[in-house]
């Protein structure tokens, strides 16, 4: 289903010399491709959520980085857009990840080599993020296809860790878009994924485009679901993963981690090693990034006449807190499906990767 | 605070001779009382939720039952009546159980003496709910009064039990009204409640107009607050409890228990007797509402200048589904709040109740 560049959503525009990524804030009410051409616009296009997911963050990051040095290739200024980038968003180490390699790549070079080499290296970072989440579904199908089902597999997921959280096919998505492509009868259960709604609004028109059949539930419904026997596997991606196997994912993760083990339903999370922060020992140090309240107080959506409209839902006055992620303790979790195979979440599994 | 008849869900109005009902789907936005004052005006109420509530759906219906009768107080109509009343909702059994006790009250009158008699029945019922939930107030503020905390006790709440939920005071947010009368310093966690965000519409309605200090927060940060230690206790009402304690609640209580468990924060359900359905052996017994998917998919809001709008928040086309209620299996349950104490979840201690 990836064969042609046009669904990805990050590109490069060689004649512009700019990149060009999907504005998420608008889907899916419209879909619309914005250029990044200025160190503000890559740091907006990243705070204000227009990409994100961790995978497509460090790659936007990555851009960002070369895009920076377009102009000011001295040691000073890749310090401090290397500084500013990083410090768009807290919790995803990929953003951490993808400004060192950007960083390790052009460093030593004199600075007038650097512009080019920096937009090589995210070149490279585009393409492996392609490479390893096609990886991630085919390893990802492999467990799929062991779970004993009847005729179709019901999927569950949360938040959206498809191709717009990557550049193509995802992470969690990933396999089972290989699935579908596969023949394997697939429904995915698409949890909202309140505050910003990434499941309804972006795992669900990615889906329906795909002609992958789901449905949307609010995510208040996910232990129910399980109850009655409707959900064989949780399939869900992380921002930042342990040392230890504990996962940092969008709020709500863990409580369908809960659900998963309270029914034994198997509980997987879909990362490419570019998510695992080896110096976090523990989910107790990963970062939870707080954000403004507005965003559960308010929400966009279109009328019948196909009017757009933000509107409030609570009285005025009203004070909102907003953690953007959860702690998913590493006992919960089911295994972990990397480009470099499936593992246990433990220290053990991780210490054996290959990071390099 | 409850000392003028202003502050209540439903009213008798002597003069009209119908009841008033705070219509709850406009709340915030607008506080507006309607009539009921046919057979369709009390059936839409229960079902559209311009009442809901275990308890207040019960009362609702009872007077229901004694408009009913005014017209046609045979027999005939007395059970055609009680059986359109109870097709309304499933869930519930407050909604049996108020119209058992109306049937029981004028079956074996002469059929001119039935009218007055039901009507009656209503009024007995409404005064019986603000007593029993002040006594549930009372009872609940024990088991806050105990918990050992620091300054503020932070509560967590979810959908409303307040008192629009129920004629006054409420069930779960009784013991919270209770403690700020005594001068316990409280702030309550009101999780939104998707789909029909009952907690950001109607509870932290109730607490900031009861000046009781209040943070809403999407459901999904349930777990995020406890693992950070903001929790003190959950207080959740129920619309059925099942002989072995067992509670059916709005949809998304399940996955709170199970975050309180992993975390050994208290779980206390606040519930009047009238919810207990002894002929339910568990939570399976009871049957759980499958509400319409648009619920899920579109919302109603203000703009900036005050206008509403309906609007549709996810693509064209997109199914969504909306099991309305879920189950917390006892083990889960660390208390229930009764108007007759603080009881196990237990069928043992639910057998000792007095149910006269």
């Amino acid at each position: 289903m990836f064969s042609t560049d046009e669904l990805c959503s990050l590109r490069w525009d060689p004649t512009r010399q700019t990149v060009e990524v999907i504005d998420q804030t608008l889907l899916p009410h419209t879909l619309r491709w914005c250029h990044l051409d200025s160190m503000d616009s890559f740091c907006h296009a990243i705070t204000s959520m227009q990409v994100r997911g961790a995978p497509l963050i460090g790659i936007t990051a990555a851009y960002g980085l070369a895009h920076a040095l377009q102009s000011d290739s001295s040691s000073e200024n890749l310090e401090r857009a290397r500084a500013t980038l990083l410090a768009t968003r807290p919790t995803a180490i990929n953003l951490h990840w993808a400004l060192q390699r950007v960083v390790q790549a052009v460093a030593a070079l004199p600075p007038e080599d650097r512009a080019q080499r920096a937009l090589a290296c995210a070149h490279r970072l585009r393409e492996e993020d392609i490479v390893n989440c096609a990886q991630i579904g085919e390893q990802g199908l492999r467990l799929l296809q062991a779970l004993p089902v009847g005729k179709t597999l019901n999927i569950m997921t949360h938040c959206n860790a498809g191709w717009l959280a990557t550049i193509q096919w995802g992470t969690a998505l990933a396999p089972i878009y290989k699935a579908q492509a596969a023949g394997l009868p697939v429904h995915v259960w698409v949890s909202e994924t309140r505050p910003r709604n990434q499941g309804m609004n972006l795992t669900a028109w990615e889906l329906q485009r795909a002609g992958v059949p789901c449905t949307v539930v609010a995510d208040n419904s996910c232990g129910e679901l399980m109850r009655r026997g409707d959900v064989d596997c949780v399939l869900v991606g992380t921002d930042r993963t342990a040392a230890n196997g504990d996962v940092c994912n969008k709020i709500g993760t863990y409580l369908k981690a809960l659900a998963a083990h309270d029914h034994a339903v198997p509980f997987y999370v879909a990362l490419p090693l570019s998510t695992v922060d080896m110096d976090c020992a523990s989910g107790a140090d990963i970062p939870i990034e707080e954000r403004d309240g507005a965003e559960v107080l308010s929400v966009y959506g279109v009328d019948a006449a196909g009017e757009g409209h933000a509107v409030n839902l609570a009285a005025a006055g009203t004070r909102a807190a907003n953690p953007a992620f959860d702690i998913t303790p590493a006992r919960l979790v089911s295994a972990l499906i990397t480009e470099q195979g499936v593992l246990e979440a433990n220290s053990e599994s991780l210490a054996g990767l290959n990071f390099a």
